[in-house]
């Protein structure tokens, strides 16, 4: 591990394994642990990818860790209201002051997704086994490098529109569903000092997590969130005097004494 | 009033005004008013205007105002962490449900703007008579209609960029200062079913809202954020079966029984 | 007809009606004159719609033809070729100035919509009588008002992505057909103080013009791409002295005398 | 030089340089010279930076160099009409296929900027010493990475807005003057397979290539471009069978024989 190794970590809700035998089968180290898996794989020795569970104290995402961390990659699904508010802004705080986040296909309704949108994040959606393809509709976008155009996932639960996000700054993917419906799949934002990447094939029913071209663009994503920024700051509001452009001074309130 | 005619509510923190003189100078009949004003000077028949502030039961935006209210416009500064978070809650579910929503200056740090931004929304400042200038960078949106460029803005407080805001779908106006900043001072964004805009020129201590041509772009705005959508309704998570369109079922839960 | 009458022209190309007894059954009295039919059925007494086409001198786009046209509705396919130079300038300067242009279908490889887009505008398409589905992504925008969602065609073109645009200012619609493909059917894009709108379904081969949804989507379109400025004016380079932010002076060459 | 070294080719129209002493007293071997040796000091070995001019046969860019080329640098102000159609069309072809295109300043108005964006490119300007404010809008943008927020130019021609350039993907920098104009002065567009960056500061009069900072940007700007595509391909219009994803046919035309 070098002094630029990307520290990855990956925070799986971990219920379903627990719970669904059927999920144990596809997954039986946990989600959470293949996904991992599929970046280790596409990203070798340049990261470093661990992994921790909604049922470690403080979600496993202390003050401590998140500063270990230059990106995080979110699966929550069945207990997004177990997450504690004070976790939630913690990790809000992360990625404003320039932590990266890859929120993962039912992320879409986590407690820090829907707080870093601001809209109620919200689809429609089916699991009946669908055909999904992934349409590349950003060639020139690195989270899209490598990967077939269409990406063909087998067997996956159908996420349709209209999904209630922001615009993305970003449009990279579009998903269609053998059914009919269209999702915008992949797609960036920035926040902050931070930057985001929502990408949603995969579920806990279907192996989607073991598909090679998933397993890519999610390393993608986790290389192309990791911020520039040489420190981890939050914006901060300062006042700055006539011609000095350089030094802020910290808010004092709106009324003078 | 017609059955078409665009209902306004001008939203006053109404602080300054009270314990001011210098603010009450400017603004006697308080900042609201003067902004409502400026609105019913350029909308006419076609719209109701009508003001509200804090210190009103529920800070005046009960469910019953915010249901008869198709554009909510905001100023707030002093009393940011007055405002209840169960009245940003509603009124962040009826912006998502397709209540329009023109954010004005300092409202920029509003509790509302920021929930629905999910940033800090932070910025640089200074109160030291900067001369604005307001240029257009986007001349065909309705927003820019009839006004000169740049808007001259003699005496104005100064914003400057890093303004921590998600990329605008739209930027429409730049501002700079005699001190030599800037700031996206006018910017649209969708969130759900509801519209928003954000424009920055208008302080307490300056006569902004008197200014013809800021009161002819609050305008603009007013009548750009008022939602098409027939009915106000707040996107929903909903199971559509296969080859079925158009009738969505109600989320029952993530595991089934 | 009043001052703010909204002036329409529909170009066709008008060349498979002439050649195709298939094209001629649908559209008896040539395409434009169908999809001028939609237009004015929305748009009632607020319209003027008229048509022409290629094969009238300068192909019914005369100077004087455009000066007197606020939105300029375009199909061609076949005989993209044949449209001259001259014309295309024309109209690119008249789009630049103000016109407002709604491109169809087709179009997309006309010689003006590639000039405004800079691209290849290529895609991806197979005439084999897919469904498509018409979804919005946009649902406040103007353009999505009235519409289902999503519009069901039941016989169609596939056109599918990679379609080389530039990332539309705003995505409003993306389609799906039943062989599975994606395309995004529905994008606006601003240019000089013109505004763009591209409209994908709609074929020879197919009915679309008659479908209902279709008409009122193309209706709402030449709405929104109505430019608001007073005066069509293409933009210019001018200098404008220190101080003096209202009065250009024309250009005079790279290299002082 | 790796398999990987990124080959930048520095393109100048070196007419100021001739005709001018002043401008020779700046750049005593062409500006061309000095924005090579910009991004050569920034990016060291991983780069092979070589430079050509407009006199040279086919502007010094022939099928073989353009080839061999990752990244355009454009650099044009008073001859931009000297540059053949040719050529310009063999460079935008190359950009739809994947060549990253950077360019600087008064090449806004150069052929090769005006194809690739479909509008004007015009703008207000003044060349009377202002100085330049380069804020940063976009922090976590690679393109803003190791410069000062803003960058202080002394003196620099002013450009300012209404700028007619299509929205961009992604704003970058935003310039003020000490005359009080603003500019979007950091811009990226994707077109085609290829990646564009537009950055304003810089001028034949004033010493800007000198500067660190900008050359820093520009250096920046040229590692952004580069495409991660595996080959130069350009968009082409294809069809697809039913059901076949991957396996396109060449077009043969409109109308079925």
């Amino acid at each position: 591990m070098t002094d630029n190794t990307l520290r990855v970590l990956v925070w799986g809700e971990n219920r379903h394994e627990q719970i669904e035998q059927h999920v144990r089968d596809i997954y039986p180290e946990g989600m959470h642990t293949t996904i991992a898996a599929g970046i280790a794989e596409n990203l070798g020795d340049t990261a470093r990818v661990s992994t921790t569970t909604l049922d470690e104290p403080e979600h496993g995402l202390s003050a401590e860790v998140l500063a270990d961390t230059d990106v995080l990659v979110w699966w929550g699904h069945a207990a997004h209201d177990e997450v504690s508010d004070e976790v939630v802004d913690r990790v809000h705080r992360h990625v404003l002051s320039g932590l990266g986040l890859v929120v993962l296909h039912s992320g879409h309704w986590s407690k820090i997704f829907g707080k870093l949108m601001g809209t109620s994040c919200t689809l429609r959606w089916r699991s009946e086994q669908d055909r999904e393809l992934v349409w590349t509709v950003n060639p020139t976008h690195p989270i899209a490098r490598g990967v077939p155009h269409p990406i063909v996932i087998d067997q996956q639960e159908m996420y349709g529109e209209f999904f209630d996000i922001p615009a993305p700054d970003e449009l990279i993917f579009l998903s269609t569903f053998s059914g009919g419906e269209v999702f915008r799949s992949g797609c960036t934002f920035r926040r902050g000092h931070g930057k985001i990447f929502f990408f949603s094939p995969g579920d806990q029913d279907y192996p989607v997590y073991h598909h090679r071209d998933v397993r890519r663009v999610i390393a993608n994503g986790v290389q192309w969130v990791r911020t520039d920024l040489p420190a981890r700051k939050i914006p901060t509001l300062l006042r700055y005097e006539t011609g000095d452009f350089f030094t802020g001074h910290g808010y004092t309130g709106p009324i003078d004494a």
